[in-house]
């Protein structure tokens, strides 16, 4: 049964007594709040994607004559590439009952999912109807509430700017059990694709993840950070594409230096991918030239300087994926075994004991 | 072929003149250097372990023939609990002709090993010969210059404080391709597992992951980090039991109020874990009281508050797996599911093509 009502399905809303919003999102621009007048909503079921009352129908169904509540995974998939899949992640693809998921999950990673899967689109898109974090939060209660195991299914890791926070607050409120499964972070997975290292001896000593999509449109932890960041360490920049000149000059005022090595990845470790490096100094200019489109995520600190990308202090390259397979020799050698047979079933057997 | 010579392996040292040190330990501490004099080595065959040079020998039977150069996987297995092994990690586990492995890569997860592999311990233990990296640069170098698939197997991410990027730095100097996948870290495994997000909107805009573990033993990045710290932000130390005091001391110093929450995880996601929730100006007497021994991993920040085993502002609580476990309802509800066999085999074949 598959409800693949991507991009734009709707929700049904049957009864708006039971619906409780929270005001979590009263602090951002675009707030969003239920209209409903007791028959009408503001997600309306829409017209081109199939009926989302049929799936809940199917799940009271299946489980109506159980009172035990349902219960949620938040489920990070990493950063792009299938093989950064956790092995729980597939578990819970193969067995939960509805899956919502974003638009950083590729459709190889929702291969993995097995066909009973009620599946429900939840991304934000450009010129599609976005959900609010609050559709979100009521959709994931709602199935929960059905009985339904129900896999909230994100890109990267849901612990790291992926809201997972204010998912399993909300559930947990209302009585419903939450399990997070961390995904590979996208700064893991790239910095590995890249052959950067996220902290190295002598050349830094931490790594700092941050935001560049704040409240405000800002950065304004920047003036914090930048001692942080000019003394052996390394910064990594989610969501920073609108804000990076702004970002970049901040950092150079507070006195780091225009030739630290950067680099811009948009969608890594993906076939897409393409990085763009240049020195601070003229990232913001180089990414612009380029045209990197979200998801892009940014890296400044001297650990850069490691990759065998890096076209050396002061220089600019723009590389793509085939460029990056290559030097690290991706798709050239077969693995050499005795017995290439994989058998991940017998693996997955020891790990749901 | 086995050769689990676990813990304290030798490694046959045959002819010394193709041994190139580096200097990478040139300012640790422990300074390890060939003392080799034409016969003798200072890492001798150990009598209670297997001799290596047989492993050695079966590898040059099986790749004689080959020109081609080995290549070196460096792969995470991320903070202990199988589950979050990924995909591509299993699919080397599973064909690797050669699988060095470090301390905190636990049974469980060997279990995923292939039988055929050539298995070699290469951790540091206290009271065990213990391996300098040096040694592990030498050996990573040695098998794969026999044409072997060589897998380094680290715990957590070997791109965050894993030393990683020595490893690639030096087989990459040296024509030996090398690809690094990274793991979980055990910041994201373990704020899963007790329900603590490392960001959170309106709590924490960033995430600081730093080392207790510096080359003199002391923090001194914490001046820098103090600034940041107290700002919306959430610090992670890996490997700071020894330095825990002075830490939380510099912290509160620098003006981080001491009622901050933070908690200390030994043995993160795995069966014998234990956190242990205390405010940053008790933590370092809380861990102490507690017996807390390595690896434990400390959070520090507002988002620990929002752990659902959170004691309250001000207390202190000390929670073992078994506590964890029930709060999160592991083990307690089974996956519902129309067709519950998971068919990771058919996932994998996807994987490889």
């Amino acid at each position: 049964m598959k409800f693949t009502s991507h991009p734009n399905s709707g929700f049904p809303h049957s009864s708006c007594g039971q619906y409780s919003f929270t005001d979590y999102e009263k602090n951002e621009r675009s707030l969003q709040r239920c209209k409903c007048s007791g028959t009408q909503h503001d997600w309306e079921v829409d017209d081109v994607g199939p009926d989302l009352s049929e799936a809940l129908s199917a799940l009271r169904e299946r489980f109506g004559d159980k009172s035990q509540k349902g219960r949620v995974y938040l489920v990070g998939t990493g950063p792009g590439d299938p093989g950064y899949l956790t092995l729980r992640a597939v578990e819970l693809m193969q067995s939960a009952d509805v899956i919502l998921y974003d638009r950083l999950v590729s459709n190889e990673i929702l291969e993995y999912v097995h066909d009973a899967a009620i599946m429900i689109y939840v991304g934000k898109q450009k010129g599609y109807h976005t959900r609010s974090q609050d559709e979100i939060h009521e959709l994931l209660l709602q199935f929960a509430g059905q009985g339904a195991t129900v896999l909230r299914l994100k890109g990267g890791d849901p612990i790291v700017f992926g809201r997972g926070g204010e998912e399993m607050d909300f559930l947990r409120q209302r009585g419903i059990q939450v399990q997070t499964v961390s995904g590979i972070t996208a700064a893991s997975g790239i910095g590995s694709e890249l052959g950067i290292p996220l902290t190295h001896r002598g050349l830094s000593n931490s790594v700092t993840f941050l935001t560049g999509h704040s409240r405000d449109g800002g950065f304004d932890t920047t003036a914090e950070l930048a001692a942080h960041a000019k003394q052996n360490s390394t910064l990594v920049v989610y969501m920073g594409l609108g804000a990076l000149p702004t970002l970049t000059a901040t950092l150079q005022d507070q006195g780091i230096k225009p030739l630290t090595p950067a680099v811009a990845i948009m969608k890594g470790t993906t076939a897409d991918q393409r990085a763009v490096f240049a020195p601070l100094g003229e990232l913001a200019e180089a990414v612009e030239d380029a045209g990197l489109k979200s998801p892009t995520l940014m890296m400044i600190g001297e650990v850069v300087s490691l990759s065998p990308l890096y076209p050396g202090d002061g220089a600019r390259a723009d590389v793509d994926s085939h460029t990056i397979n290559a030097i690290f020799g991706k798709g050239f050698t077969p693995l050499s075994s005795e017995d290439p047979s994989i058998d991940l079933e017998q693996g997955t057997e020891r790990l749901s004991k």
